[in-house]
C-alpha cells in the first residue's frame, strides 16, 4: 500500500510529505526531486517570486547509501523567504492584525466558516498552490518507481485562454516530452505558444487571470490496473480524483472524453486487432481505460484549470467583520499557472499508477516488483 | 463512516448492497427505494428487456418497524429472468461454450487478461451497467438521509449525440426536477427533447448508439464539506471519482468546467455580497465548490457519457482461441442509455455528499445528526 | 485489498457477507463453507437451538460454474427460526412491547445510548454472537485461498473456567486438527475433556456460566508477511485486532505472551541456527512474530473468553423506562461458548492473513498469485 | 478523519510525524509535547544513551499563533548523536561493512528476507523502539484534545520480570497518575517499586534482560465509543491492535482479562445499578468496554512485553554470509523499557480515543467538538 501525507503552509518554515511503502533498494537522490520541483516552478506567467526561491528538496529519512529502505521516506522543502516566515507564520503564540476580507474563488470565506477562523490566512496559507511543491516530490519518488518499470509519463498545455493549441497528431510521447519540456508554457508548436504568450501578457497588462487545459500522457501502461468488479477500484474515478484535487481545475476528462458524447458508437470505440504477436488498437478514444480498467494503450487525460483566483483588477468582496462591501485584496502576481499545474498532474498521475501497480504486484523491493511486473506482462 | 459493498452479475441469481454507517433511526421503506429504481430503468433508448423487468428491492436487514437500526443494511434486487439465469450463470460446476470475442469500448479484453479468464462472460456478467442498480439503491438510503436534512438532488440531460438542450436559465432545483421527471430523455425543453427523440431514432436504424451530457444540482448544501487541507479531503475529488466512476463517463465538470478555461479571472470567479443576513453570490461559476470545499451555493456537476459499446453495426474484433479478426457480438439493444446514468449519478452525488456530512457531523442516530447539523448552519 | 462487509440479525431473515478482492479462479463450493458453519455450531455447552438450527450457506455471486470470477462474493445464510422473525424483527413498520431491561456484559446499555434506542431488541440483535457466523464464511472463503497455498490453520480449547489442559508438548499441527475435531470441547486429552464436560454441567446446574480460553496455530506462513516499517502493518496488531473483536474476548496473547513478561531475555529469544538449506528456530517463544513481522514459524495465537453474559441465575439491572431495579432477562441458554469461538478465531486468523498474503503478492487470479508465492518461498 | 505517518531511523537525521485530521483552535506548545518525550525517556533499566540525549519536538507547520490550524500538523524530534549518523546513516552513496548477524527477537532476519537487504542495519534502524518517539508526539497531540474533553490516561507498571506489584484496590486515576509519575520504575506501591529495582539490577549484572506488564488506565470516556454493528469498528479491537503494535507487546487485556476466563459468569458481569442521574456500576470487570463499545466506566488495559531482545548474555545466532554459527552482537544496553513502554502505550490509547471521539463528534474545530460532546453527555 502506496500512502502519504503532506504538511506545511506557504510561509510556514518548510513543506513535508512523508511517505510510506515505497518498495525497498529504489534508489533515489535529491537530483532526480530537484529536476521534478524545478519544473513544476517554471512556466511563463508566474510572478517574480518564483524566479528567486529554487526549491530543493531535503531527504530526511528512508534512504541510507542512495537506495530506498522500505521504511517510510520523509522529504521536506524549506521555505526560502524566513522573514515572512517570522512575521506572518510563528507558531508561537503572537498577534498580527487578521486579514478579514476573504477572496473570492479561493476558499478564504468556507474555509474560516468550517474551521471557525476569523482570520483568513489561517486559511489560506494551506489553501495556497504552494502545497502542491509537497505533491511533486511525492510525485518524483513515484515516476522514479515507474521509470524502472519503463513507464512514462508526459504532460503539455492544450489551451491558455482563448488560444488553443493546433492539434497535435500522433506525435510519440518522447516527442511530446522534449518538445513540451523546450517551450517556457509546455506547448507543442511555436505558433500557438507566441499566440499563448501574448494572451498572457494582454491579460497581464490589464490585471486580469487565465486558466487553460493542459494533458497528460502516460505509456508503457500494463493491461489491468484498476478494475470493473467494484466502483471504487476504477482506474479512470481514481486518475479523475487525483486529478481533479488539483488546485484550480474544474474538469477532467480522459481520451475523448467530452467529444465522445457528440460521436455515434461506430465513431468511438476502438476496434481489437492482433498484429501476431499482441492485441493492437488502430486508435486510442478510450484513452487507454475500457470498463475503468487499463487496456494497454497510453492513457490520455485533460484537465481544464480556471484563472488564477487573485487579480490585480480586484473582485467584490465583504469584511467578514464589519460586513461592509470591499475589493478583495491582491497578493500575488501570478497571472496564469497552467504549466505549472501539468506538472502537478504528473506528478498526480504518477502516484496514482504506482499505486495501482503495488496493489497489483505487491513486491516488497523493487527487485521483486520488478520480476513479477516482466513475468505479467509476457 | 458511511461505507458499502456491492455485488451480483448481471444473470446472477440477484444484486446485493451492504451499507455500513447509516444512523439509526431513519425511517426506511421499500417504497423509496423502489421508486429511484425505476427512475434507473426509465430512459427512451433503452431496450425492451427493461419495460419487462421492474426492479424490486428485498431489505434483508439493519431495519426494524420501518427504521434503521444503526446496524448494516442489506438490500437485494433479484434478477428476473431466471432461466437464463440457470443457463448461463449457474454457481455450481457445469460448462458451456465460452464466448471469446471481446467487445471494443468494454472491459472485456483487459478483464480476461487481468483475472486469467478465457470466456468474457466470465468478465462482462460483473462489468455490465446492470451492477449500477444496485449503486441506486444505496444511493436511495444516502438520498432519505439528505431528505432529512433538506439537501435536494436533481438531474437532467443536456446533451444527446449531437442534439444540445437550449441552455437553461437559472431555474430552481424544484422546477428542474418537475420538467426532467416529466420527460423520456430527462430533458427540461420541449424542443430539445423531440429532436433528441429524432436523434435516438435515427442511430438506432442504423444499428449505431449514442451517448451525452447529463447535468447533476444538488441544494441545501452546508459550508464546509470537504477540505483543503489534504489533496484526497477536496470534496471537487471525491465528486470527480464518484460521477467518473459510473460505466460510460469519460469527462466530468463543475461549474463552468471547460468553459472556465477560456474565461478571464474577472468572468470567472463569483464574488461575495452580504445581504444582511448572509453571505451571498450573485454568480455560481465555481459550481458549489472553492478550494475543494463547499461554498453553500448549488452543486453543480456535468458528465460527459460516451455511446453504448455494444452496437448492432458490429465493431471489428478478434477471436482470443483462434486469434483471428471476427466481428464482436452485439448482446443487447440500447441504443442510449443517458438518462439512466443520469440517475446513477444523482446516486453518487448523495453518496458523496452523505459521506462528507456523516464525517464532519458524526451523529449515530437520526436526531443527534440533525441536531449537529442544525447548529452549525445557524 | 481483500475486504468484506457483513450483515444481519440474530432474528432477521439472513445474515450477509459480501467480500470483494477474493482472486479469480479459486475453486469454491457451497460444501467447504458448510464445513465450517458446522464447526462453528459444534461444541458442548451450546443451547438445544444450535442442534435444531444446522447453518447453510447460499452463494448470491462471485461464482461461476464452481470458480471465483475475481468480482465480488456475496453470501447469504438464511435464518431457520421463521415465525420469530416475523414476530420479533419485521422490518415494516409494527409494533411490539419493547425490551427495556438492559443485560450486563452486553452492549445492551451503551447500544441503546449510542443509537437512542429505547428497545434493547434493537441493540442485541446485531451484537448477538449469532453475527460470528458471518465471519465464519467470510473465514471459510480465506482459508479455502490458503489451502492453496499450503497454509494451515487450526485452533485447540486450553482452558474452560477452572479446567485447563495438560499443556500441549510440540504436536504437529495435523495432530491438533485431529484431535480437536475428535473433542466434543476442541480439548487435546481426554482427561481434561471430560473434567472440562464436568466443570459445564456444574455450572449448567446452577444456572451459571463459563468462559475459557483457545489456541489457534497457523503454519506454512512465509516469512516477512506485517511489517516493523509503520505501527500499523504489525501482523501482530492486525492478529490482535482480529481476535479481539470476537465476541466475549477479554485477552490476546501471541507465543509465549504473558509468560514472556515473567522470564529473562536469555529464556525467550528463539536462537537462530541454519540447517543447510533454511534458518530454523529450536523454540517458537515468539509464536511466529519478531518485529511485527512473520519469521516462518508457525503463528500461535491464544485468546481468553469471559463467560456467556445470559445467565439463568439472574444478575441486577435497571427498567430502562421507570429506572427501577429489576433482574436481567435471560434469553437463551447456552453454558458455553469456547469451543465455537475457537472456530471463529481460525476465521479471523484466515482472514487476518489472507489480506497481508494479497496486499505482499498481489495477484488478481489464483495461478498469479499461486507462483509470486512459491518463487518467493524458494 | 484523525490519520498520521511517522518516519525516520534510529539513527538518521530525525523522526518525523505529520497528523491529519486535528480540530482546528486547539492550543498547542512545545512544552506539553516535550513533556511527554521526558517521560518516555525516564525508567530506571535505561542505557546511559538516554540520560544523555533528551528529546526535544520541533513544530514544522499546521500551527500558528500557538494553536492549530486545522490543516496538517508535522513534528520532527532531531537526533543527537550527529556523528553516528554521519557515519551509518548516511542518505547518500557510501559504503560500510554490512552487518549481516540478525539478533534473535528482533526483526532483523525477517526483515531482510522480505525487503531484500543484505545489511540488518538497513532493518533495525527503523524497527528500533526509537520509532515510538514518533508515536509519543502523536500521542500527546491527542492527549491534548482530551484534556479539553475532560478526559485522563494514566499508566503504572505491575509487573517487572518475576516482581508483581501488590494489586492496586481501588485506586483514582489522579492518584495512580501521582504514585507512578514519582517513581523510577512507574509501580505505585514502594515495596514492590524497591523490589523491581532489585530484579533489573540482578538482571544487568548477568548481562540479561526484563519485560513485564503495564497497566493503562483512561477516565472520562463517553458512552458509546466503538460500535458492535460491525467487527472492525469495536473499540477493543482497536485498542487491542494499538497496544499489540508496541515493540516488545506480546499480549494484550481489558478488564479482567485472562483472568475472566477462569470465573463464572456471576462473578465477572458488572450489573447495572441506577444512582437518580445516570446509570452506574459496582464493579469494573469489563474493563469500561461491553460489546465492543465504551459503557462509561474507566477504560483499563494491560499489556505484556518480553525482555529486551538485545542482551549483553549473547544469544546463538548466523552469519547470513556465511551461513555459519555466530553470537549475536549486543548494541544497546537497555535491561528493561517496561515504564517506557507504558508511557507509549498512553500513547496509543489516546489516538485509538481521539480517533473514535472525532468519528462520533466530528467538528472541525474545538468549539463544535466540545459543544457536540458536551450536548451528548448530558
Amino acid at each position: 500500500m502506496f500512502r502519504f501525507l503532506t504538511a506545511g503552509e506557504s510561509h510556514g518554515e518548510m513543506l513535508v510529505a512523508v511517505i510510506d511503502g515505497v518498495p525497498a533498494g529504489l534508489p533515489l537522490t535529491n537530483e532526480c526531486i530537484d529536476i521534478e520541483l524545478a519544473r513544476r516552478q517554471k512556466g511563463y506567467g508566474r510572478s517574480e517570486r518564483m524566479s528567486i526561491e529554487e526549491d530543493r528538496v531535503h531527504i530526511l529519512s528512508g534512504v541510507r547509501f542512495g537506495n530506498t529502505l522500505g521504511s517510510p521516506i520523509a522529504l521536506s522543502i524549506p521555505n526560502h523567504d524566513c522573514q515572512s516566515f517570522m512575521d506572518v507564520q510563528p507558531v508561537e503564540q503572537s498577534s498580527k492584525t487578521p486579514d478579514v476580507i476573504p477572496r473570492p474563488g479561493h476558499a478564504d470565506l468556507a474555509g474560516c466558516i468550517k474551521y471557525g477562523h476569523t482570520d483568513i490566512r489561517n486559511v489560506l496559507e494551506r489553501a495556497s498552490a504552494r502545497e502542491t511543491a509537497a505533491r511533486v516530490v511525492v510525485g518524483a519518488v513515484a515516476k522514479r518507481i515507474l521509470m524502472e518499470l519503463d513507464i512514462l509519463i508526459v504532460s503539455h498545455v492544450i489551451r491558455i485562454g482563448r488560444i488553443c493549441e493546433e492539434q497535435s497528431s500522433s506525435m510519440s510521447l518522447q516527442k511530446i516530452q522534449e518538445l513540451s519540456e523546450a517551450s517556457t508554457v509546455r506547448c507543442l508548436d511555436k505558433t500557438s505558444e507566441l499566440a499563448m504568450i501574448a494572451e498572457i501578457e494582454e491579460a497581464a497588462s490589464k490585471g486580469n487571470t487565465l486558466g487553460g487545459v493542459f494533458e497528460i500522457a502516460a505509456s508503457g501502461i500494463p493491461v489491468g490496473l484498476g478494475s470493473y468488479t467494484h466502483w471504487d477500484r476504477r482506474l479512470d474515478g481514481e486518475l479523475a480524483k487525483a486529478v481533479m484535487s488539483i488546485p484550480g481545475v474544474k474538469g477532467v476528462e480522459i481520451g475523448l472524453g467530452f467529444r465522445a458524447a457528440e460521436l455515434p458508437g461506430s465513431q468511438v470505440h476502438d476496434e481489437i486487432h492482433y498484429d501476431g504477436v499482441s492485441y493492437t488498437r488502430p486508435s486510442n478514444n478510450a484513452g487507454g481505460i475500457e470498463g475503468g480498467v487499463t487496456n494497454g494503450e497510453p492513457i490520455i487525460i485533460r484537465a481544464a484549470m480556471k484563472p488564477i483566483p487573485t487579480l490585480r483588477m480586484q473582485l467584490q468582496s465583504v469584511d467578514m467583520t464589519t460586513k461592509k462591501p470591499v475589493p478583495a485584496f491582491s497578493e500575488r502576481s501570478d497571472v496564469c499557472a497552467v504549466p505549472s499545474a501539468a506538472v502537478v498532474g504528473e506528478s498526480m498521475t504518477a502516484i496514482t499508477l504506482v499505486t495501482a501497480i503495488l496493489e497489483k504486484f505487491g513486491g516488497d523491493n523493487l527487485d521483486e516488483l520488478r520480476r513479477y511486473f516482466i513475468a505479467y506482462n509476457q
